[in-house]
């Protein structure tokens, strides 16, 4: 199977999708690959799996790959002195575009719409992901437990302090600040503010517990990833969190066997056929025996291959499951209707 | 002003959309019009303004138009003999693709990628709009009372009889259906399962009121439509709502200025920056005083021309104030940084 990894993007975490996309390289031996690079103009490259090196992107050096141009059926390029177009051969993408452009909907959409068949969430289950006010709602509305929180428009919040300060529509942490009083919460306010107009505040909870579970559905099969407790100080910040990006140790939870039931229960509430096609990762908080969804990473970083056994059967399981939207077909007998009914 | 009307889609409201945007040549008068119409297998056509009728798209004349393709800036067509590529010109798009790719934000998310300036709910609000439980959700989530619902994954529910059964994700009343005995809820669930895998259930509401408001927001001020009081027997499917499309005479609601205001309040949380860019639709019930939201038409037919004074004015006024989404600088310091600590 050859998958097609697209990667880049206008986001504020198009860095991490370099490393992502990197990191998979790595992590798909036995399956051929292919990658798209989306700089930041938005143009599309096709480059080398020799060249798949940050260095290489940072200092503009793919600027001289093979441009592409996505159209209806896939991705296509022009060959040789004729300016031939060709189209470029694979079986499947794998977004992993991170943040805006791969998890607002634009990419999702883009493939949706020229036919083209892709391990990605589709256009609703980024929006949902994509804003944390919508994840909530989602979240209550199909009877999963969040973190109460407000939206606030000025540096107040009803909560006491502590108090965590995000943007409602970035992922990785970026522009999360946490305030110990109403100088830190000015200032967080602040910086969200430069993210996003929309801002929420939520209770800074002492102990909480989280927990890290991927999966997905093939063919009405739910796979499972092992399951993750995070151990972290205070808060992590971005830096934090993705300077140790390719960390190679990570912490799994032994956790009793109710508590593992209870957690997949609640993945699988989230995932239903909202995020059919995609591989995500639900982060979960855990206090006092109850369980509340954090956030859904529809595309996890380098997508949490470090969490599955076998990561590379799992993703080939996934390929082989993926769908398009069924077709409509439109017989124009509503204008022949209105044809008829004008005498014409 | 040039406004480009793109229209059609992989849509069950393709026809619609059709009718829509015939509609709007009508009403537009002092602006010049192009219109680019989106067949069902999903290619783009240049057509002339004096072929937007009907029947000339449900023979499948467009077939001899110019055929356009999106790409970043615009839509581009290939010109003479040696088909060199030219760009269409006009200063904005109206998205008028009523239903799937239209309002599900396909087309949104590929004119926002593409850089194109446009009259269109953004993909969030498209998500939003287009299944009726995130509607819902978002709704509550802001403070605007629905009408209480379930999800039916069986032709069961908890209300008593009459009940109205939807797909979630469908507009103009495709495949809803109202039951009045246990018969016809297997009947109308059957029927709504043939276009949604999501189906509600609402309690049907003897004596509610109907009022649809327009509006949009241009330079931090709303600017809203006349409300339209709907009267209607039992429930309007979709064919009594559509063959009726061109009606000449709507009823608008001689009401009370409090209730006046308290639907301007509602539309305006609704609208808030989610809707930024959009002109869209808000259908409300009324009973016994409390105001809920039905649903939201982020792309109403014909773009609601009816429901405003000095409509083409008004378009004007919201074409100026659209804006795309501010660039990310991506200057590679994250990657640098990594590289730095490697010692490379």
């Amino acid at each position: 199977m050859t998958f097609l990894i697209i990667f880049g993007g206008q986001s504020f975490e198009h860095e991490i999708s370099i490393v992502s996309a990197i990191t998979l390289k790595e992590k798909i031996k036995n399956n051929n690959l292919k990658f798209v690079f989306i700089d930041q103009t938005r143009d599309f490259y096709l480059i080398e799996k020799e060249n798949m090196k940050s260095k290489f992107f940072a200092r503009g050096k793919f600027k001289k790959s093979q441009k592409l141009e996505i159209k209806k059926g896939g991705f296509f390029y022009k060959k040789g002195f004729l300016k031939k177009e060709e189209k470029l051969s694979f079986d499947i993408v794998i977004n992993l575009v991170h943040g805006r452009d791969g998890e607002d909907g634009k990419i999702p959409a883009m493939l949706e719409f020229f036919g083209i068949k892709a391990i990605s969430p589709n256009i609703e289950a980024s929006a949902i992901s994509y804003n944390k006010v919508l994840t909530k709602a989602y979240a209550k509305e199909i009877g999963v437990e969040v973190i109460e929180y407000e939206i606030i428009n000025s540096p107040k919040t009803k909560f006491n302090f502590p108090v965590i300060v995000k943007p409602a529509r970035l992922g990785s942490s970026i522009g999360v600040g946490v305030a110990k009083n109403q100088n830190e919460l000015d200032y967080a306010f602040d910086v969200a503010r430069e993210f996003d107009d929309l801002i929420i505040a939520e209770p800074f909870i002492e102990g909480i517990n989280e927990y890290n579970l991927a999966g997905f559905l093939s063919d009405e099969e739910f796979i499972f990833s092992k399951i993750e407790k995070v151990e972290k100080k205070e808060y992590l910040d971005f830096e934090k969190k993705y300077l140790d990006f390719s960390r190679k140790n990570i912490m799994l939870s032994n956790i009793e066997q109710n508590f593992e039931i209870k957690i997949k229960e609640k993945f699988t509430k989230i995932y239903n056929s909202t995020f059919k096609n995609a591989l995500i990762r639900c982060d979960f908080f855990e206090k006092d025996g109850i369980i509340y969804l954090n956030e859904i990473n529809p595309i996890p970083g380098s997508m949490a291959n470090y969490l599955f056994d076998n990561f590379e059967n799992k993703l080939e399981m996934l390929a082989k499951s993926v769908t398009l939207e069924e077709k409509i077909i439109i017989d124009y007998q509503y204008i022949n209707k209105i044809q008829m009914a004008k005498g014409k």
